[in-house]
């Protein structure tokens, strides 16, 4: 067990397999994970599931926080980009030494956040295609130092993983979690 | 696209992995998919995730649907099993030639209708360890006819896919799905 926490940032046209199955792997780590609404606290993903988020997003407590976690998803992606509350958290997250994560189309919010400039990233085929500082290595998982981003929701199970080892969870205590969920074959 | 239902039960203690993930790929599929709360339209999973509920389980009209998809995770697929209604529920489906589906502890629920006899099966390893009737294959996915079970969280992409292929949907159509969302390497 732990008691380390990670902020899930649900915003409307979310990924809803990025969101769940991420926060599933974390919280089986021992992960407190709150799901955490940009505006509002009843959220709609991208293909119609509405979940009721934890709490507002600037409720969050991020100093508290030990990562940040932006599913992808369109137009969720879009959202968490445009959204001033959110580029403030990851500055401030990267800032104080927190991992900060992005899956899918979420890349790009913190490609606007200034923060992928020299990093290795990774992200959903050409959602960087109008960011001409942002490239994507097509890796299906990279982590740059704090910085962890994936492909797509097929990735999720190894994207909460790469999240875990950047917070220094022992591989072997994540192989552990993943093959109780079948994951590993 | 196509127009056909797919009913997904909510019961509370559902593991949301094999909720959500299931639902997205089965929707990317065309497949029109409901969460339908067993006893509330406000369902909490196993791991703490709520969810809304699209509606009512005894509001499902099942007569409409073409498959019955139940998640696993405890104690939601004891409330399944403990449900007169999700017992009707699967012997109405079968007696119509409708797809059933279970994974991880929820094949006890089919079990209790009498409907796994003389079927391969397969489920959460021990789960099946009171339940005289009921031998698992131990494989990732099972389908037996229009009878789909799986083993756990890491394997819903593989269980949306065989719910699919037992609903008629080609192979290269499904692989094309899964291929979009990098669940295949």
């Amino acid at each position: 067990m732990n008691s380390r926490k990670i902020v899930i940032v649900l915003a409307e046209g979310f990924e809803e397999t990025e969101a769940v199955a991420t926060a599933d792997v974390l919280k089986r780590l021992g992960f407190q994970v709150s799901m955490a609404g940009l505006n509002s606290e009843r959220v709609r993903s991208s293909a119609g599931l509405t979940v009721l988020a934890d709490l507002l997003f600037r409720d969050a407590d991020l100093a508290q926080a030990d990562a940040l976690v932006l599913p992808g998803g369109l137009p969720g992606a879009s959202h968490l980009r445009s959204s001033p509350e959110v580029m403030d958290a990851l500055r401030f997250m990267t800032e104080h030494g927190k991992v900060v994560a992005a899956i899918c189309a979420a890349p790009i919010a913190i490609e606007r956040a200034g923060l992928t400039k020299g990093k290795k990233v990774t992200g959903y085929p050409g959602s960087n295609k109008d960011i001409p500082g942002l490239e994507y290595t097509g890796n299906r998982v990279e982590r740059d130092g704090l910085l962890v981003t994936a492909k797509g929701p097929g990735v999720s199970f190894e994207f909460a993983a790469a999240i875990a080892l950047a917070l220094g969870v022992p591989q072997d205590r994540i192989d552990a979690v993943l093959n109780g969920m079948f994951v590993l074959r």
